[in-house]
């Protein structure tokens, strides 16, 4: 690579303000029926009109975070306000619970049974809220985050299929994202349950779930912190543990005084600074672990033990995985300076960029094999949304640019 | 290939005989819990110890069926008992309704949310309490099919995630497994309820689930046999439509005359020898939309109408589709002596032994990339067991030994 940050800074805002949105705010509006498409083929051709929260919720965060934070473009905030008014009508049952899917015209199709959907609502409409100084979104998003609190030790409700305690796990995936969501919300609710939630958020992520001696985090943990010896409890996800290793960079940023160590073992860092330090580790060592060494790219799913893993994706590169890393990379440099996160960004841009952009129509491809192949050559889909390849272009780019020009590698 | 049916006929027996059967009674057995070890790893290394209950009960199916059908071996009926017992004091909740996993001491992990626990239970209890002689569990096999017959209609209760009436879909899947469950139980069950069940059966596969236009089997269609442009209603699964189509050819053997025609569109066959033309019909329909012309192999997951497949394991090549197809190949070659029948035989015959099969240590690996390569290096796990395997070398040694020695492709 050897670009200077500058001019990365530039390509990266680029790519976002030039291929990535426009390809959004060309292929998925449907002005018809309100809310947005988000199975979109390689071209931008609508081939599915269904509408899974998740994507609706993260688009409308994109398009409000892009004027809330970037540029107060009047018509991005119209394409926010078009996705939220579609979700405000369509979205959530009577008890504020949101569902999973709907049909285009915004009939329910899936029930509420996933509480990610009621967390990218809640991010949703905060964001929103703040866009367009509505006071109804900003309700609704502190019901929704409640509701998700209230919900937090039985996420699947009577959906849940494991017979209670022959084997409990605790997850990472939901304190990751609570992680993020209560900066997200912060300044909708009391600072006193965003200190708790904080705090609890870094107990079972940096603790609970995070092998201290291997530095990896694990999906699934018994509920004192310690492995347990099945497919769940052996479970690596390295995009999710990168992920999430940029979202407590962010909150040791700003809270890294509330974290308290008498609540965990082996005395975890008290300060903003030591935690930074050690998420970067993790960053670091997840890398060493879910570099494929033969191909390239970051594998999707890996077994802890080395053993054969559950998931018969578990060898393909994601988009995200990739992106995730890319900002929990220049983050950690920036904050920092340690060489060897330079150096696994360059490692990690050069492969995303040579293979996850389509020039010729736009977006990034989602899906490679091992070797590296696209083999779903779509830009959108049931997972695949306007989230993260704007959202990393544009904190890549925002940090890049706060860099100064003698990085070197 | 070329070689003559009563030489391939040897291949396969001396493949299941001295080859997978040896790997499963070798690997398998725990003889300190009780059950079986299905998690091998490419030696036959146990690399996790929890009891899935599919794949018990095929086991103790397969053990049973080779006691019962092809040799009185007294170490057969040994392990077949060994997978009953622990079944029995374990695999089902008071409702004999039967769990979806246990761990390795017979705790139960998974609530019995998925209805092919129960119909694989009842399947090997059939089968067992033929080749045992055990009163207790034929009566277990037939309480477990009643039960399976009451929650047809509504087979994940509690567990199902589908908003009711948005868009209800009636699936492939079930009646594809009770069409080949009620030959399995004919014995042990009312003559009348069997009729009726094979009519029921004959009626959702044939018809309801046939498109008779593209010849091909469709997942998920509306209630009326229509197509539904959503990612269900545009799934294809080769491998299932494949599979489907020998165990109508067993229907037709022994019951084609049962089913009534005026129940369907269209005019479908009356009588046995027209089913089977017609299941043949959609075997080579499916071979042709379903066959990798690039690769080689059968892809595991397609759209119907060539949209980008949900599934990221779509363009993966299974062991159980290729052993699948080959079942039904020799049977539609033997019961019509279609030439097309052998072709396909032969092409699906030299790419499966090609990849498939480990001389080194025994037993067929079970996943290969798009490209023909063994992604995952095992000989079971969640999924694989001992079943798909031994079950097709057993019939197509058994078919191929019936035909005369001068087929020629």
């Amino acid at each position: 690579m050897g670009a200077r940050p500058d001019e990365l800074a530039r390509h990266y805002q680029d790519a976002l303000l030039n291929d990535v949105i426009p390809f959004w705010e060309r292929h998925s509006i449907d002005r018809e029926c309100g809310g947005y498409f988000t199975c979109l083929d390689r071209r931008g051709n609508v081939y599915d009109t269904d509408k899974f929260i998740w994507l609706q919720a993260r688009q409308v965060w994109m398009f409000s975070a892009l004027y809330n934070r970037l540029e107060k473009r009047p018509e991005w905030l119209d394409i926010a306000r078009h996705g939220a008014d579609f979700l405000r009508r369509h979205g959530s049952d009577d008890d504020c619970s949101w569902y999973f899917s709907l049909d285009r015209q915004g009939n329910p199709l899936v029930e509420p049974y996933n509480i990610f959907s009621d967390c990218f609502a809640a991010m949703a409409f905060s964001q929103y809220a703040l866009a367009a100084g509505d006071e109804e979104a900003k309700r609704l998003a502190q019901t929704t985050f409640q509701n998700i609190l209230r919900r937090r030790d039985n996420p699947k409700g009577r959906y849940s299929k494991a017979v209670p305690g022959t084997r409990p796990l605790r997850s990472l995936a939901l304190p990751m994202i609570l992680a993020n969501l209560v900066l997200e919300l912060e300044w909708a609710l009391d600072p006193g349950q965003v200190a708790g939630t904080i705090d609890a958020c870094l107990r079972e992520v940096m603790t609970l779930c995070l092998d201290e001696e291997r530095m990896l985090l694990f999906e699934h943990v018994a509920p004192d912190g310690s492995h347990v010896d099945c497919f769940d409890g052996r479970l690596i996800c390295p995009g999710h543990g990168i992920e999430a290793m940029w979202f407590i960079m962010d909150l040791a940023g700003r809270r890294g005084e509330l974290f308290d160590p008498r609540a965990t073992k082996n005395s975890p860092p008290k300060d903003g600074e030591a935690l930074v330090e050690k998420a970067v580790d993790v960053v670091m060592s997840t890398l060493e672990f879910g570099w494929d060494k033969e191909c390239g790219g970051i594998f999707y799913f890996m077994d802890a033990d080395g053993r054969p893993p559950e998931k018969l994706e578990w060898d393909q590169k994601l988009w995200w995985v990739h992106l995730e890393a890319l900002v929990a990379l220049v983050m950690g440099y920036s904050l920092t300076r340690r060489q060897e996160c330079w150096e696994w960004f360059e490692t990690v841009h050069d492969y995303a960029w040579e293979r996850f952009p389509d020039p010729e129509y736009g977006e990034w491809f989602g899906y490679l094999s091992r070797e590296g192949n696209v083999f779903l050559p779509l830009k959108g889909g049931k997972w695949k949304g306007c989230f993260h390849v704007p959202r990393a272009l544009w904190r890549c780019s925002e940090e890049l640019s706060k860099l100064p020009d003698d990085v070197q590698s």
